[in-house]
């Protein structure tokens, strides 16, 4: 690959303008402030809610899901010991223009009059849109460049707008948390984007693929505000009143009964006992993606405990066993192991809406040996829903990988990879380090070998 | 104590496992979610309040107050330069641990049915009583295992929701912000804790037990967030309506004239006019602390204020003057000062709501010689309110101290106190580092200059 | 200037201790908690608002501003290698004290019955008011003490609230997000300051005036807690229901489009395509800036997005190219650039509201020549509100310069500027580096062992 592949400095600014001088131009055509309709229609909402029909009552829940999509996801990048600057800015980069990306798609299905009209919820959706990506991002961490992922940007979230329109539009899918139509497909997207991606002289690992003392403490802000405001990203657009409620509380005691597993279960299997950041960072957040789809459902908060705890121990034990499997065997290198945090999960949760409703079948229709031959028509739907999302990923994941691979895109040479300084200017200190490294002392080299 | 028995790889994992299992099915058989009743009560509630009835109304309030358990207290015990994997982490798990159980006790009182009823209130109660136990954890930070934290957070909440039942439900008393109850009991628990794990060996001090640069820069993280969001922790269950107002209003006030206070007083306590990181960091928060009892009352902002500036002296000088004390002649050695931020004002806030009760009844009934023999009521009770909660905090202490020193429990020997490696997987680097320190090679020196 | 005077030991504990005491006096006499005129006027309110009239409505707002106050302008000046404690430690000290002022100071001009009646409105106020010392203390950052800051506190909000009295309270000038009054006021008046206080001695730079890889990070919290809670700042205090959800909207795609377009310019301006933290960490932040005055208006999304676009590419610019030459050329030493993130922008602001009324002025009155030449009267008098912050800011900022440069008042010499070391304890590991690196030693070595 030539050197000069790497400049970003036409390629990039030239592509991130034409986005959003296109974008602009499509809000300027279709995009209008919710403002009458938010009076019209309130009369109506306010009859079957408790809600004050202001158009503001959703904007806590927003801010809160904003701090997950840009902080949340943005900080738990930052474990690299070099890679900081891209995961909080590409990531900060990617979720601005994703956002105006997924509410143009979004909506535009059901536009009234030839416009979209903006409220609160459809920016929380639109913030919801980009975590899709931001998921991805976590698989190819430090293997791409910013041309390349403003491209996977574009791609995933037009595909990830068709499946939710599918899933949830259509076929009127429950998945009130996302398990199955963000989580879900964000990771398996991502991993097939890193497959394609493959990189053999990555095998044996990357003296920049690790952490340092203080990256992980900077990776743990992510991890506990995601770990926090999760009972926001289940419950911000369920139905107002008992739903929002029970999707608030469930989620709550998954997440805690989640991180009581992932604890045990890291120190477990590790020989000596001791906890392992990589899992505390990760797997503490399972119970929230696995309580998606049924967040909103009647399961109790045991049910939820239940859902949490088994999220924690499937996705400890997948980063200590699965994620070396997958990168040996399959060439799939998953940077922060999203398939752990997010694709198992995820499955897990779009699993357990599907066990939710049959039982609920069962139970409203007395069990009979024919429920297990004709399960019942919703429990079928959230399982159209689940292959629904998992096909869509794979095989966009497939191809967005496949446009990422033009070289002309700038992707960085192996040595390259986990380094800010390849797109970014880096304070000086780090430059010498190098010098000292490249010229003369060799007592760090072979430390760090 | 033989090296095997730090190594948690079975007694860890068990407890952790065991303690949410019961968890959970203490869970199926007694919690619920409070659907019904929301509603059926919201209509006498409607009555008396300017408050919507809907569920969610308390949900902003509440992510205020999480984020003050998570990130507040966890980010403010990570000044130690090694420590921070334990302080953020381990804050976590005990929170997620105390929140399950805590939940659980705070209600068993008030069931309905044989059901506990949760909801938005009842969580922000359960993340209060763990609050008990992060207070604990600051003064045996670094110097405990994990496991013995866990059984600490389970005897101290036990202890806690005793105490609270009987000084709030039973007797009355009057702590909207729980300076008595939460602050004050935390820290004369934790203190009676690290009396019984006195350690000898750390008189003269130890190499870990102070910060780093950046240490302090992520314990601020900590503190700006509780400064920040203490007016949402006084103000969360007061009564809505005016007391609501009064809560946030005076926290707010208290907390500002306290960070002045504070600021000069480091200042003025150090030779050379210097402002000392340890006093900012926990100093400027004493005026929460203190006003906490009394937040909901009428004491107008002035009265907050001169609470607020008083405790802030009163904080920045124990940690310069008692602290020591308490280490060498009784043998209560503070990691954090917990005495100083939670401790002395804690005390003040529940001495500070007996005189507001005493002037309040005075300027009621009169003054007359006899208040003074035979002081109001109320203020008996807020004193009896006190003095059970330190009576509570100091016995359930010294217990579960006693517990805690047995040696199965694996705590650490006093070399590797305030260390994380010996329970986390710690980022090769700081082993480096420690060996090309011991073998006196001096490269990094002259590469650095 | 002797050694001694930058002791702080008297001079600061007085000043902060006799401010606050005078404060809280003043609050004594003038005070009260706005409890029943909440429900006096709650009437009226509800009446043409969607509103409740719960005095806590505004709550999550005030706590969003809260965040960017004390986090947002704290984390963001901390990305200095060596200023890290003053950068989030005064900013707290300056916006504690400032908060109280800038309360009394904005309500002296309507009281009640001699009474200044506190909600959580003026509290969103009194955060605001603060804002614009935060943003002046950038231009000055790492050169000034925290005497010289807090009296710069003082006057600066003092001068603050008369310009804001006149062209809000007087002339009724639009500015919801304070694009003028308080951003580019606050610029203004640092430069004024900054320009006053030049120091020949640091043109060619300062060895501590930069970042480390971490410093960046730490400042990236600051960035991105700004820019996620920039739509609550605009929309505060707007008008309840459409005018607030306008204000949210527009400042959450003008944010989003200055983000790509920073990210762009900051590319393409630098030889090697690269992008540099600086423009990151500020210029995505101008789209907020520059959106505020109109942020309540009927401008679309699209217009919102120009107006982000354009603050994005001059702030970007701006740092590039303008900084340097402010320096060199006219003795502005600006340290964190508020002229390109405030300065510019807000000016910008401050135009667009301008050209807005006059464009709307025609659209109701027909275009003709008459426009040009007699503006419309709103145009005009948005005009003036620039004109007067303006000029106050630099007036004041002149004035408040020359008493901040009487040497009593403790300014840093050249050679410590940019280090916390002169006013706080440094943990000592810093102090040793200097040491070690100054004799070329290993006491490193010993030290720690």
């Amino acid at each position: 690959m030539p050197a000069y592949a790497t400049n970003m400095r036409l390629k990039f600014p030239i592509l991130a303008l034409m986005l959003e001088v296109v974008t602009i131009v499509l809000y300027a055509l279709l995009v209008v402030y919710d403002t009458g309709d938010a009076h019209g229609d309130g009369s109506h909402e306010e009859s079957n809610t408790t809600h004050s029909s202001s158009p503001m009552t959703l904007y806590p829940m927003f801010q809160d899901v904003h701090v997950m999509i840009f902080i949340g996801f943005g900080f738990l990048m930052t474990f690299l010991k070099r890679y900081g600057f891209s995961s909080v800015g590409i990531n900060l980069l990617l979720a601005a223009f994703g956002l105006q990306w997924g509410l143009l798609l979004q909506n535009i299905w059901h536009m009234h009059n030839g416009k979209i009209t903006i409220n609160i919820e459809k920016m929380i959706n639109a913030d919801f849109s980009t975590a899709t990506v931001l998921i991805s991002f976590g698989a190819v961490l430090g293997k791409t460049s910013p041309v390349q992922l403003l491209i996977m940007t574009l791609l995933e979230i037009t595909t990830f707008c068709i499946n939710e329109h599918l899933v949830v539009g259509v076929l009127g899918v429950s998945d009130v948390g996302a398990s199955m139509t963000i989580h879900a497909f964000g990771a398996y997207f991502g991993l097939a984007v890193a497959r394609v991606l493959y990189r053999p002289g990555l095998r044996n690992g990357h003296e920049n693929e690790g952490s340092v003392y203080h990256s992980d403490l900077f990776a743990m802000i992510g991890t506990v505000y995601l770990w926090m405001f999760w009972p926001s990203f289940n419950s911000a657009i369920a139905e107002p009143g008992d739903p929002q409620l029970r999707a608030v509380i469930n989620t709550y005691f998954s997440l805690a009964a989640c991180a009581l597993a992932a604890y045990a279960t890291s120190s477990l299997v590790e020989k000596k006992g001791k906890l392992d950041m990589v899992h505390i960072q990760n797997a503490t957040l399972a119970g929230g993606v696995a309580v998606g789809t049924c967040a909103d459902m009647d399961i109790q908060p045991f049910g939820a405990m239940v859902i949490g705890i088994t999220a924690g121990v499937i996705s400890t034990v997948g980063f200590k066993f699965l994620t070396p499997i997958l990168a040996s065997k399959l060439g799939i290198q998953d940077t922060c192991g999203v398939h752990n945090l997010h694709g198992m999960p995820g499955i897990l949760g779009g699993l357990a809406g599907i066990v939710i409703f049959a039982i609920s079948s069962m139970a409203t229709n007395g069990f009979n040996i024919s429920v297990l031959v004709y399960p019942s028509v919703t429990a079928t739907y959230q399982a159209c829903g689940l292959a629904s999302s998992l096909g869509f990923a794979l095989v966009g994941g497939l191809i967005t990988g496949l446009i990422m691979k033009i070289p002309f895109w700038g992707q960085p040479p192996d040595q390259n990879c986990f380094d800010d300084s390849i797109f970014w200017e880096v304070p000086e200190e780090e430059e010498e380090n190098e010098e000292r490294l490249t010229h003369g002392d060799s007592s760090k080299n072979k430390a760090e070998a």
